[in-house]
């Protein structure tokens, strides 16, 4: 290639070589799981929709993020896109929810793991093609709905290793009930909440000076501050409020379940998106910050179909969950330690045949063989193992074959060991357990 | 919303509902592991590559194909387009290879399962986007190479459920020392095996026609024929041929591996690529046709680095192989049968947290568990579990609790027993394997 070509990928995007998929892959394999014990089940959307679908559906900020597709046969000429790239996964969703309603159960419960883009200016941490991984709980009203979300991404969390989470939970009738009783009108709540949703970055005096910014007098953002800052809500409400006796409800079926000693009723947690008409939930850990929310939303799937649906969401922060582990090194050595338990060597090219043998052996003990591919000095096999942090190297020399044994080179300490050949996977498996 | 969107996903795409994204995930799960167990590890890149990295990679009627993004910021305006869709796997790593040279290890195995998208004019079976599953091993020109590939993709098929499938192999070497000796110029090659790339479809007489037509004589042609299609070619050349000898060391490392038995040297075997430099394969399943090919690339690579990079790479048709496995009935009970494998009933709203803590205990048990989330009559829960396929129903009535017992109801058979609550969790599991 005559002209130099820049062989990065495009800004804001990231090539994921092997050790960053097994560190992704059990992350998401992680999620999947629990999610599919939860009933939840697995939905994926085409990457592209008609632009349509999309344009309008995230505001005018949004609108300019969305990637836009050019016409099939007209690219140069026109300029005219008819498809646009996925945004998020809720309006798929919805419109998914539309298109198959006959099909569809009445409760349907979905999860989807799948990348979106949006062409925001690159920057450090924030990414043009990220994954998003939703789950919905579509159809009823019930309470629980809010404790099996909360159980599952609690389990999910403990399984990955986090202990020291909280679930944050708060309540958007509660949220404006306090705003309605500090004296707050009614016009004012919508911009009140997205000034308390600053209160971890800015504090409450940020808060507070956001809420005379707004125009909200001083004995109201006083009382609000109180209220909401000093965490007073279940008392100044009482439980018959309707927001509070649904944090009861869901705090009271939460005991039972995996989410039990991790949820806590905050009353200064709001969450920005305006969607939210019920319980909002938001998942915090000490020194990281969120790691994903979601709450009720019953106006908002049934966009397509024309009419309200009940539904209950929650986003978890994949992206920041796998920086968070891998800062903290929190996957098991299997993830960690590359992909091939075993290589095999060659002793020379009369012994190929068998060394593919002894390959086929290993892989039915279940382990990960690589056989390097050509007759070499033994060390710059062992050389070759040692860059691709292979932890076990087999080896059939010809005194080896003689007495039926393979020897099994410990990449770390260096010791070498002799098996009986239908003994090898099991002597490989044994050490790289210990490594565990 | 008042006018009345399509909720269609967009022409040449699918939206895969559940029981789609289980069969989907089943065979790539299947995939993936045998292609671990082989050494092989995992890349994913960007869904968009920067435009230039794409255009003229693919031949005037690729670039046509390729699905262009427009620049950032500037959309309606220009109809400027500085990235497009990701065409195929080839490409992205041949990227991947120039740019992160000093940390991919000398001989890199990677396979790679994603999707890929082409401008192609929708039709029946012909999507705009499907995925790709590709290996491709590089960096050696070991037979030992192809053996592998051919033992990594027949033991994917095994474990698949086909048996009846042959990996048709052949040499470009061979195929060009048999054109030269029937007496068909070099300049002809080309043309020569294109037309017997077609020999399945349009048989013995269609490739002699097109023979005429591409202006090689009739002697030639009727050599060429005979060395072809009457496949003598070993014999014909002898065993000193480059291309023979490479095939005859494939074939015998083949024979220790899980090919051994499903490959055959059959001389017609075109491949219609032009970049093949060896060994050719292809999957040919009785009934079927290509579930898949591929082949040594020497010359391919090495696009972006600058220089000649051994590879052999192989190609799995996963969406054929989906189609055809459904159409067959070959996925487990598991995967085929829904993703529930029990539903907890709600007898009542006190009951809630018992039914979540009943759901706690079998989903420890590694099972999917569903929980009806309202209060309703048994029997529109036991019919709601009946239409999402659940095969098995628990239930805790006010009898039940008093006890200290479980009923489970089979939905299947309509049997209802009754079990002490630490053995529900098993007693569900055997229902579920007894049907598998």
């Amino acid at each position: 290639m005559a002209d130099k070509q820049s062989t990065k990928p495009p800004g804001g995007t990231r090539d994921f070589l092997p050790d960053d998929v097994r560190r992704r892959e059990y992350v998401i394999d992680v999620v999947r799981r629990v999610y599919e014990r939860y009933g939840f089940e697995p939905l994926e959307t085409p990457a592209f929709e008609n632009i349509d679908t999309l344009l309008g559906k995230y505001g005018e900020e949004g609108n300019k993020l969305i990637f836009k597709i050019l016409k099939r046969g007209e690219h140069e000429g026109t300029g005219e896109a008819d498809l646009a790239l996925r945004y998020d996964l809720t309006v798929p969703l919805a419109r998914v929810v539309a298109q198959y309603q006959s099909e569809l159960p009445k409760f349907f419960k979905r999860y989807q793991i799948q990348p979106v883009w949006r062409a925001d200016r690159p920057a450090r941490g924030r990414f043009r093609e990220f994954y998003q991984c939703d789950i919905d709980s579509i159809g009823s009203t019930s309470a629980l709905v809010e404790a099996e979300t909360l159980s599952a991404v609690s389990e999910i969390l403990l399984t990955l290793g986090f202990s020291d989470f909280v679930i944050r939970l708060n309540h958007r009738g509660v949220l404006s009930s306090l705003l309605d009783l500090a004296g707050v009108p009614s016009s004012k709540h919508a911009g009140a909440l997205v000034a308390l949703d600053k209160l971890d970055k800015v504090g409450r005096d940020g808060v507070a000076k956001e809420f005379a910014q707004r125009g909200i007098e001083d004995a109201a953002a006083a009382k609000a501050l109180a209220y909401f800052v000093d965490r007073e809500s279940v008392d100044v409400l009482g439980h018959t409020n309707d927001g509070v006796a649904n944090l009861m409800a869901i705090m009271e079926l939460v005991k039972g379940t995996r989410a039990h000693g991790h949820v806590r009723i905050d009353s200064s947690l709001a969450r920005g998106l305006s969607y939210y008409t019920g319980a909002i939930m938001e998942i915090a850990v000490e020194g990281i910050g969120s790691l994903g929310g979601g709450g009720r939303y019953d106006n908002l799937i049934g966009m397509f179909l024309g009419r309200d649906v009940p539904a209950c969401g929650f986003s978890l922060g994949l992206e920041r969950i796998i920086v968070v582990m891998t800062e903290r090194n929190m996957f098991p050595a299997r993830v960690a330690g590359g992909g091939v338990d075993v290589m095999v060597t060659i002793w020379n090219d009369e012994s190929r045949a068998d060394a593919l043998a002894l390959a086929a052996e290993l892989r039915n003990g279940g382990l990960r063989v690589d056989v390097y591919p050509e007759a070499d000095k033994l060390g710059k096999q062992f050389k070759y193992a040692s860059s691709r942090n292979v932890p076990c190297v087999a080896i059939v020399g010809d005194d080896e074959r003689a007495q039926g044994l393979v020897a099994i080179k410990d990449m770390q300490s260096g010791e070498q060991t002799a098996h009986r050949r239908e003994e090898v996977a099991g002597a490989v498996a044994r050490k790289l357990e210990l490594r565990t």
